[in-house]
């Protein structure tokens, strides 16, 4: 009976003694130092290398570490047991938190107002007329973000990949309704999963569908948008700005144009980091319910890919 | 029977036609257009030239356009008059809008990661801990913005010339509470009015007060701080970083040098304005109220300054 951590680039030596406390009568391990992958029967995971699970004959549970897979079914060797993901009450509290403070830096026009400083231009303006948001992906985060923006008094549409029906929401759903969706909207936020169908989903095409001058604030996944097309959109003033807080390749290669574009804000992957403690209890409750037979809480399809 | 607009530097068609509509049979003349200065009865001031009132004798009232009047009482030839000030409670939205997204900002390091993007520099980071605010000033303004904030969750202090009481604020007063209002605090906003007494109150000394690594907001009027301390205290990390709305000279004059500052963010007096329709809808009511021998809304102490 044992739990391998397979989190690679990262020290885990808190989350084993968190995991060991709830858990004290299993062997918690870090790969690659698994004494004997026979007996391991739970692995949490978070951009494991390829095949590191394919030696683990009695693997019974997946775990992811956060809230998307779409890192972890890249395995092709995944094997095809129950996975589970973080659901984490305080990673969407900082998420919309984050969400709300880039809806305000850009209504104030703080884009705007720090080039007009290094520029040594004093030019007021009243703030910028934000009144209608898109959020695209209604889970558990977009539906959050959507209600959370309705309560503050915006106009809300909804866009996902299967219809959705949210309380004072307009949802929209599949490429057909995209443009309606999008077509009205001041700021349209980026909560949708990755996977092979929303990879590059934001192309020059479905960008051009966006109301001019809008704004793009990607919070979900570097590949759902194209980013020469996003570039071309932004020179163009297709796109009056972007707040990117997730990228393609993280960190972001030094030469990427992003780094110096004036019109995007960008930020290290910070919007929703998951929290240890809430991951070590969701961690410590799935391996209970795996080895009682039970149903994992907070199951991903992996056919779906979330 | 008039009113005089005595408002240097203004396009001030719209607000005359405006009023107009609200008193039809009154004249409206916009200084120094006026055809007859012994019928004025009001004048509504804001920046007025020094003596612009002394040859209208049986003006009644004083008007201010603003929601301050440290530059009408800056006048020494300005008549003992009731002088009335706007309170506009779309100015008040305005301002709390503007101070919990500059808040939000430094909550979620937009200073700090736009900064690293400017470098090409990946470095995540968890937000600032903002727990704990101090509001200098409590009139209608602060006093909305500590209710305000204490609704969002943090813990608020307040500071005033005379001691105020506001339920779940700690409240504290005079040049001998001033350490303990603002010592804890990780964020100060300053919505003073500008008088003899807080002329240069942000200075060397006080500012030393702040908790090390504290945040400085200032949205009252730029004179209250004193721009080399509030340079010093940066430069030396006493400080972390400051947001100016409002500056002794504005617009800013190109050789200052707030406007190349890595830890000052700059806005050009937006934070809040006017809103016209609140302003005409206010002067036409003191104006009947002064015709009618009531007292004015809105009446601002002479001698105290606000």
């Amino acid at each position: 009976m044992s739990i391998a951590l397979v989190i690679p680039d990262r020290k885990l030596d808190q989350l084993q003694q968190k995991l060991q406390q709830q858990l004290p009568d299993v062997l918690i391990e870090i790969w690659p130092d698994i004494a004997d992958p026979a007996v391991v029967e739970m692995a949490v995971v978070w951009r494991q290398p390829a095949g590191c699970l394919v030696n683990m004959p009695n693997l019974k549970a997946l775990q992811s570490f956060g809230a998307g897979v779409d890192n972890i079914l890249a395995d092709a060797t995944l094997p095809d047991l129950p996975l589970a993901r973080i659901v984490d009450p305080m990673l969407t509290q900082s998420m919309l938190q984050y969400l709300q403070g880039v809806v305000q830096h850009y209504q104030l026009r703080l884009d705007e107002f720090s080039a007009q400083q290094r520029k040594q231009h004093w030019k007021p303006r009243s703030p910028r007329k934000i009144q209608r948001l898109c959020i695209l992906g209604l889970g558990e985060l977009g539906q959050a973000a959507a209600c959370h923006f309705l309560q503050l008094g915006f106009v809300v549409d909804g866009w996902s990949a299967s219809l959705k029906t949210l309380p004072g929401i307009q949802c929209f759903a599949g490429d057909e309704q995209f443009f309606a969706a999008v077509s009205q909207a001041d700021v349209v936020i980026c909560l949708l999963p990755l996977t092979p169908q929303t990879e590059n989903l934001l192309n020059q095409q479905r960008l051009s569908q966006l109301k001019s001058g809008a704004i793009l604030v990607n919070v979900a996944r570097g590949a759902i948008v194209d980013d020469l097309a996003l570039l071309q959109s932004l020179d163009s003033g297709q796109l009056a700005a972007a707040c990117l807080d997730v990228f393609r390749v993280e960190p972001l290669p030094s030469e990427h144009p992003f780094w110096q574009h004036p019109a995007i804000l960008m930020t290290p992957h910070i919007s929703a980091v998951t929290n240890a403690d809430t991951a070590v209890a969701q961690i410590a409750e799935n391996y209970r319910r795996s080895q009682a037979g039970l149903p994992l809480l907070n199951l991903v399809c992996q056919q779906r890919g979330y």
